[in-house]
């Protein structure tokens, strides 16, 4: 390693869905069909209304920077929907808007870890996780978990995994990559034990409006003194706008805000204006709509993919994944992965990208495309499994 | 402070112009004209031909996530402008695309800059340059510059400071905010001091473009050993856009690219489509008729600021800012921008938002509105000394 390079930057693990995309590319490049079931993201485009709006802003050409926090408009609509959908008051001051929920990462924990400091989170999970961590030179400490916890962090795990070191815990319900909701009170509990312990506690709700079963609940039901980070990415379709926010306990509003004005500036003007539209009747309506396809996709590739042989120990109530097991038909998930993909044109995302625990049993599946495309994969799958 | 709070944002300093910008928001709420002089962005709308390459992505409602390291189309005409502006080649793999030269600045430092490192750079200079420093837990060595460096750093002040704890040296030219160039033998001598010492050497070219005398150089035309940081934000009038890039050395492509798809995914998408059009020719047409709008723009508030006694050490050559010395009529220029605001509405920028070298005798003003306004500005000036 160059002697010029930050330390952190050794500890950053890429992402091997990244050799299996490249490939992937490569082989399209050559004419073959390749069903994309790695990728994160809702294969719906952005809902018009929201693009109107986005548009209607561009039109103005007045594209000026906003100010760090955010429109005032959208933090207060922020606001309105925390109240409409969660029943949840919560004061605009501590809505900060962000690009993404990367961004809001970035904030709450450049606001809060400081080096060395050790974060505990779920193994599996979203890898960015604990890259952002090693950004600022924290630790993350990961837990494996399994099904009987529904792939979360429990209170008892996070006392029991607690030291000097420890800055806090984060958990993102529904999962990425389980697609699995914590129960209700379990969530309180967590948040009650980390408040005890007098750590901060992150919730990443991305997914949340992603779930088929009940509602998730809000982190903010239970304690204001939590971050949440959320994100018009996923359940609002804007992936490629960079646009989400943070909430922050009353404490970080002032830390947050320096950090906001420096790191960003501010979020992307246009990308603002069109989340405005998120939360109108009309686009909310649309959304609903795509949950039910989502909802029906999920049951499609659970069933189908039990039918071949996987082993899906709890099936998934939220997002888009389903995080399979595939140890009856190899000790290695990322060979595998690598393997249908060459014999087949099926793209999935191998167990090693979010974490240790058990993960060369594992592949994710997204039903981020249509069920018409996924029973071709499937075929191909079940032909793929045979010849192995 | 609450202990929760990450140590770093102790030392991030907020921007002290944000006390007289909430001050004029209530000034003009209550119906009184405020001049804005402080505004660190162009008051030209984006150019059309920009705007209208937006709307066409936005039309395909298709705004999922880019590469991290941004469009191939777009990475490949920026290497282009460096061929067609600068005569100078540069690999494309060593160019990413980013949330602005904020997001540039957040790369090139996680990537490089190890907590406790140091990192050299000009009093007064650009605020945000030692906060993202503090970000990364590293040290800003601000070095105080003056007229005779044409507020520049140099080789021999470089050498001069360099300690073991040393990472690099940043130099921004034309500089916020003194609005001066560096000589472009200055230039490389600072580029090859740094290199010798087997530094990094950082180089903010947001100002490019913005010149009025003979362009400025970049630092790739003496060394590919360079971070170069850059945007579509002020020369190309996309600040709210969120859009700029990094040029890297090539043994920081891959931990470059690591943290731009764990801190970013990626930068905004239909910003990404719509920079493909500044480069046009209709578009730099447009964006030279500016230039020379800023031209006679600066020629006029230079004449007048010195006719009403200000001292200004060098005339400046780029960006849209003059830094004036105001010793004449304050020791405070803090106080003295807060009174003018409050007696005249108008509105400056103190020099403490730059550093701590003479900051309290110099103030800054942007040259970011008509020619019309500045003479009623200078009026208002005017009176506000007479009476002092
Ligand atoms: C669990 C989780 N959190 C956060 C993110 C970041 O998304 P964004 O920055 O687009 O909001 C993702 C994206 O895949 C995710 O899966
Ligand atoms: C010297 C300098 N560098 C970088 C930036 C960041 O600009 P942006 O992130 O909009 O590209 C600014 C903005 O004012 C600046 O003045």
């Amino acid at each position: 390693m160059s002697v010029r390079l930050a330390k952190r930057t050794q500890g950053i693990s890429p992402f091997y869905v990244m050799e299996l995309l490249r490939r992937a590319k490569q082989l399209e490049a050559q004419g073959k069909d390749v069903i994309h079931m790695e990728i994160g993201e809702p294969d719906f485009a952005t809902p018009q209304t929201i693009v109107e709006a986005g548009i209607r802003q561009l039109k103005t050409g007045e594209v000026k920077y906003t100010p760090a926090a955010g429109l005032p408009e959208l933090r207060e609509k922020i606001a309105e929907f925390y109240q409409t959908r969660y029943s949840v008051m919560v004061d605009k001051k501590r809505i900060f808007v962000t690009p993404g929920a990367s961004g809001a990462f970035l904030l709450a924990l450049g606001a809060s870890l400081n080096p060395a400091e050790e974060l505990l989170m779920a193994d599996p999970c979203y890898p960015c996780n604990s890259n952002f961590v090693k950004l600022f030179d924290g630790k993350a400490r990961t837990v494996p978990v399994d099904a009987t916890s529904r792939y979360q962090l429990t209170a008892a795990r996070i006392k029991q995994h607690w030291t000097k070191a420890t800055k806090g815990a984060l958990i993102a319900s529904p999962s990425n990559p389980t697609g699995t909701v914590i129960a209700s009170d379990q969530l309180k509990q967590a948040i009650h034990t980390v408040n005890e312990l007098g750590g901060c506690f992150y919730s990443d709700e991305i997914y949340h409006g992603l779930v088929y079963g009940e509602n998730a609940t809000t982190a903010l039901a239970f304690s204001d003194n939590v971050f949440v980070i959320n994100s018009f990415s996923k359940y609002f379709g804007m992936t490629g706008w960079r646009v989400g926010w943070l909430i922050v306990p009353e404490e970080f509003i002032d830390a947050t805000e320096k950090l906001a004005q420096n790191i960003f500036i501010a979020t992307a003007t246009h990308s603002q204006y069109a989340a405005l539209a998120a939360f109108d009747e009309d686009t909310l309506a649309e959304l609903e709509r795509r949950r039910t396809e989502f909802e029906a996709r999920r049951d499609f590739l659970y069933e189908a993919l039990l039918r071949l042989g996987f082993e899906i120990p709890i099936k998934p109530d939220g997002a888009f994944y389903i995080y399979a097991n595939c140890s009856k038909f190899t000790a290695d998930s990322y060979q595998f992965a690598l393997d249908l993909l060459e014999a087949e044109g099926v793209a999935i995302t191998p167990g090693k990208d979010f974490g240790t625990n058990e993960a060369n049993h594992y592949i994710r599946f997204a039903y981020t495309t249509s069920i018409d495309r996924m029973a071709i994969a499937m075929q191909r799958l079940e032909k793929f499994i045979n010849k192995g």
